[in-house]
This record gives structure tokens, C-alpha cells and sequence, in this order.
């Protein structure tokens, strides 16, 4: 586990989007980082205080969070320096990046001289099991999506909030680096070896109280060809109790694919479901969560009740109205 | 690619089960190895002519391939001096362990010396692509399973002997170590990273003429949950034409998996070409191939008419009977 509080690094930023990672951490764990760390040039602003890594200390940060993606994926020379004074200040780093801050010979000498830790989250750092398919106690929900990037992750945070608000026990699960950056511990499914990836999603969502619902991270789309053996291994190493249909209406094809079409809701529903209850016979559909962000608010109204009225299910933006009806399903259930 | 001809090791095997490799290139590959190397006490005989090293060596071949598997996959220390041997004299060595050749430093260090090649089958060596979906020219067939181990890769490959005997373009397209082994190439699909397992499909079955049939090496089964997102990678990877529906009919329970039940043959049928059509939309199941092994066989012959008529597809067992009316089958596709 990743040891909060954190100072989330921009750098030296183009842009907004260039720290979705940092505002992702900021929305969904408010508590959980002291404040930002912004170098010369840097165009985003999270609204959390400025901090030097010695004020950052001051106010008891545990970890260097890289809350910045830049052109590439890699660690910008320009960063070294502060990387290196966090470290020999004692602190941790953490990276979702696809250049490893352990392959950054400078880091790496760094952190050991210190006796810190760098975290780089694409990497999984245990050895899973082959999946045995066992009954596990407590309940799992999993969101399930038409494409990639239409909401999966969103949708699980804000049950888990919603979840938590109302004292109901969960726990959302991250497989992706935002999630484990987010929530400090999880696995990077996409990196994990094909024999071992429904294993790992089974030691991520281990036995639990019976009323305790682990809230998976979504990946991929059982109808994304790029990354669909991921998304199969999500449904039969986590063999939910619950599945939430994910969509995103306006997209003019599958995402990095020009020659794909999204599927129905309907197909998306009968084919999850149909896989999911191979690992869990009683497995049901409970809800539909729709990234309406293109859609102006009478749109995006007509919308979800045209879906909720055809597919007879609780259909929501949780953004825009909350996971509410969500959870009022998933209590059901 | 690994060099033919081969000398098969069988090394101190208790058993013939314990050569299953070694058998399946002799099967398969008759003309690929000049003879075999049995150590003191080994209990398996393939029928070929016993060789020292020299003599392989004399006789042409290239390449020591350990054709023996010991409890739990290792190099066993027993074996060090003939595989010392052949690489001090020039050979290369060829092995599907979980332990690595590379990892042996004697092993290492004489391969460096004598400029020699360790084939590790089990560890992919290329980086693979993210799969991109893009149409590609030229046929695939890939067998699907209601289990795993039911025949898949024996299907394939008697497939494929069958078009060569016709005349017809097909090339065997293996997705595991035996398969590796007995062609001399292919993609441990198993051993492959989740985000590129597609990718490393379509890497393996690439532009094709026309009329030339990719017959591609199965794993895992759409319903095994220990190994589904593997076979999914296959299928929307593989983007087939034609399917084969393998079945193994005596199985009380899914391999490894106690609490588990194979799927109907029509079940499979319908979930594996809704899969494969997000892929190849004018995919078909063109046969159905059942390993009849534990049946008598007038018991296999009343089954597989059975099956025959309820589906409405050729039926077989290309063990007993050939593979001839699959391939009738795929022509007529």
C-alpha cells in the first residue's frame, strides 16, 4: 500500500488534462494529499495548496504522487530534481507511468540510499495464482462496459461514496494505475501475465463479510477486440453478484477502432450475463450508468429514460445525479 | 525459429506420459528429428534410434529439444551433462520447462561460449503490438472448447496434415509450448502480457493469400474461468472464419475446477460466435471435433451420429476418423 498523505506533483504541465491522474486522486480521496507541487511553466491548478517538498513534509506528506502525464508516458529530466529532493527528504514516489521510476538509475540509487520507496503502479509486484474459481463469502459488483473509457471507473467511486455516505461496507477495487493511485493498492490487470489474470482478480477480491460488497474497477470491453480477454477475465475472476451496464452515447465508433460499432445495451446485457453466470449462476444485471458529458441536460434526460424505459432498469449519470439509484438496486439485491 | 532436424531428449522419463512432447513432434513432425537420447533408466521409447550426441550430430541435427517433462517442470541436475555436451559441440537447445534454460548459468555461460541458442518456448521473445482490429487477407480457423484439453491443438494440427495432403495453403498457427515445439514456432500466448495477448494473436496470423487457412493453435475455453480471457484474446486476435466446437464428452467436471460443468455443445456454439462476430462478422461454426478416447468404439460411433444430428454439423473424431470431413467443411466455406 501506497502511504498517504500525498503531494501531488503537476510539474511543469501543458494543460488540465495533462493531470487527470491528479484530479482524480483530489476528487475521489479529498483528504488524502496535503497539497500540489507546481514547477515553473505549469498551466493546471488543482486549487490545493503550493508546496515546497519541505512545507509538504511540514504537513506530514508520506508520498511524491506524479499526478502528471506527459507527452510519452516518461519522466522528464526537468522533474529530476525535485524527485531526488523528495526522496533524500525522506519521502516516497509514486508513478503510473510507462517508464518505471525504478529503471531511472539516479531514482533508484536515491531511494535506497534513503530508504524509500518508488511505487510504480504498472507494475504488479506480486506473484498471482492460477484462478480456482472457488465461491468466495461477500458480494462483488462489477461494471461492464459497451467501449473503453465510458465511465467504469467513475461509476464504481461514486457507488463506494454513495456506499459509504449510507454505511454500507465496500470497497472499491482498483485494476487500473488512476485507481491504485487513487485509492493507494490494487493490481494493473493490463500488465499482469494471461495465465495468472483472472487469479489476480480473485486475490483482489478475497473472501469478505456477507455483506460486504467489493466494488470492481471495469476494463476494457468484452466487445473492445484490443482488450477484451481482459474484460472476460475481470467477469470470471471477480464472478460478481451484480453487473452495471457502462455507456457512452455519442461515440462514432469503438474507441482506437474506426471499423467497430458499439453494441446495444440490450446485446451488452445478454452476452455479460450470459459469461457471468458460468462463475456466478445468480448473477444479475441491477442498473445502467451513462457518461452523458456530451449531451446538454434535456438531452441527457430524454435519454436515460428512453434507456430505462427500453431496458426496464435503473439508468443514471452518476455525475450528473449521483450513484443513488445504483445503490438502491445493489441493496436490493 | 528453431532449426530442424532435432534430436529428442527423453532424459530419465518414468514413463511415456512423461515424453507427451517428444510424442507430439514425433506425431506430428516425423521428419523433424533424427533420432532420440534416453539416459540410464529412462522408461520411454519412441520407436527412433537411440543417438549419442555425436551421432545426432553426424546424422545433421541442429537442435537438442527436451521432449520430457519432470515433476514440476525443472532442469533437472541429472541432465546437465548431456545438454553441457551438445552446446560444446555446436547444438542448440529447445525447451517448453517452467524453468528457463537462460536461468541455468552453466547452461548460460556454455551457450554464450560455444554460439549456440537457448529457446525458452514459455517466454514470448518479440513485444507485441496492441491488436488493432484491421481486417487482414487470407482465412483462420481457430477450434473452440467446452474444456480445456479436449483436443484443440490435435484438431489443428490434423487439420492441417489433411489441406497439405490435399494441396491446399494452411499453415498451423501454435499458441503453446508443445505446439511451439513441434513447428519450430509460435506465441506462448499464456505467458504473454493481458494488454498485448490480441495483439500477439494477430502478430502470429498476419495478410494471408486468399485462399490460404490459418489453422490456429486453441486454449483455454470461453467457460473455464481459470483461462477465458485467454481464449477471448484468441477469438476476437485470432478474428476467425470458420470455428470448431471441441468437445471431450466423459468429463464429470471442468478441468482443475470441481464445481464446475462443461457447457452444450449449442451453448458454446452461440456464445463463441456472438464473440467471434464483433471480430468477423461472416465467422461460422463449420464442425464439431470430440475426443472420443475414453468411449468404445461403437459407443464413440453412436455418439458422435447423435451429436451429428442434433447440431446439424459434421461430427468426428479426427483420431479415429481423420479430419477429412472438417476440411471438406472449411473448403466449402
Amino acid at each position: 500500500m501506497i502511504e498517504t498523505p500525498y503531494l501531488l506533483f503537476l510539474g511543469d504541465a501543458p494543460d488540465m488534462l495533462a493531470t487527470k491522474v491528479a484530479i482524480g486522486i483530489k476528487d475521489w480521496r479529498p483528504d488524502a494529499s496535503v497539497g500540489q507541487f507546481r514547477m515553473e511553466g505549469c498551466k493546471a491548478d488543482l486549487g490545493l495548496p503550493d508546496m515546497t517538498i519541505d512545507q509538504a513534509i511540514e504537513a506530514g506528506a508520506k508520498t511524491l504522487v506524479i499526478g502528471v502525464a506527459n507527452r510519452g508516458g516518461v519522466i522528464s529530466a526537468s522533474w529530476k530534481a525535485v524527485l531526488l529532493e523528495a526522496l533524500e527528504k525522506g519521502m516516497d514516489i509514486a508513478s503510473g507511468l510507462h517508464n518505471l521510476l525504478k529503471d531511472e538509475a539516479d531514482l533508484a540509487a536515491a531511494a535506497m540510499m534513503h530508504g524509500c520507496t518508488l511505487f510504480d503502479v504498472r507494475v504488479p509486484l506480486t506473484e498471482f495464482p492460477i484462478a480456482n474459481g472457488k465461491k468466495r463469502t461477500g458480494k462483488r459488483c462489477l461494471p461492464v462496459g459497451t467501449d473503453c473509457s465510458v465511465g467504469k471507473m467513475y461509476t464504481g467511486l461514486a457507488m463506494e461514496k454513495e456506499m459509504h455516505a449510507r454505511g454500507m461496507k465496500s470497497t472499491f477495487r482498483p485494476t487500473g494505475q488512476t485507481g491504485i493511485l487513487i485509492t493507494g493498492g490494487g493490481i494493473p490487470l493490463d500488465a499482469v501475465v494471461a495465465d495468472f489474470m483472472a487469479g489476480s482478480v480473485e486475490y483482489l477480491t478475497p473472501d469478505n463479510d456477507a455483506d460486504h460488497w467489493d466494488l470492481i474497477e471495469g476494463q476494457g470491453s468484452l466487445f473492445h477486440v484490443s482488450y477484451s480477454g481482459v474484460t472476460m477475465a475481470l467477469i470470471h475472476g471477480g464472478q460478481p453478484d451484480a453487473l452495471v451496464l457502462c455507456h457512452e452515447p455519442t461515440r462514432a465508433h469503438m474507441r482506437g477502432l474506426p471499423d467497430y460499432q458499439q453494441p446495444s445495451l440490450q446485446k451488452l446485457r445478454d452476452v455479460a450475463l450470459t459469461l457471468a453466470r458460468v462463475a456466478n449462476p445468480a448473477c444479475e444485471v441491477i442498473g445502467i450508468s451513462v457518461n452523458t458529458q456530451h449531451l446538454s441536460e434535456a438531452e441527457a434526460d430524454e435519454y436515460l429514460a428512453k434507456v430505462e424505459s427500453e431496458m426496464g432498469l435503473p439508468t443514471v449519470d452518476p455525475f450528473r445525479q449521483g450513484a443513488g439509484r445504483l445503490v438502491d438496486a445493489l441493496a436490493a439485491c
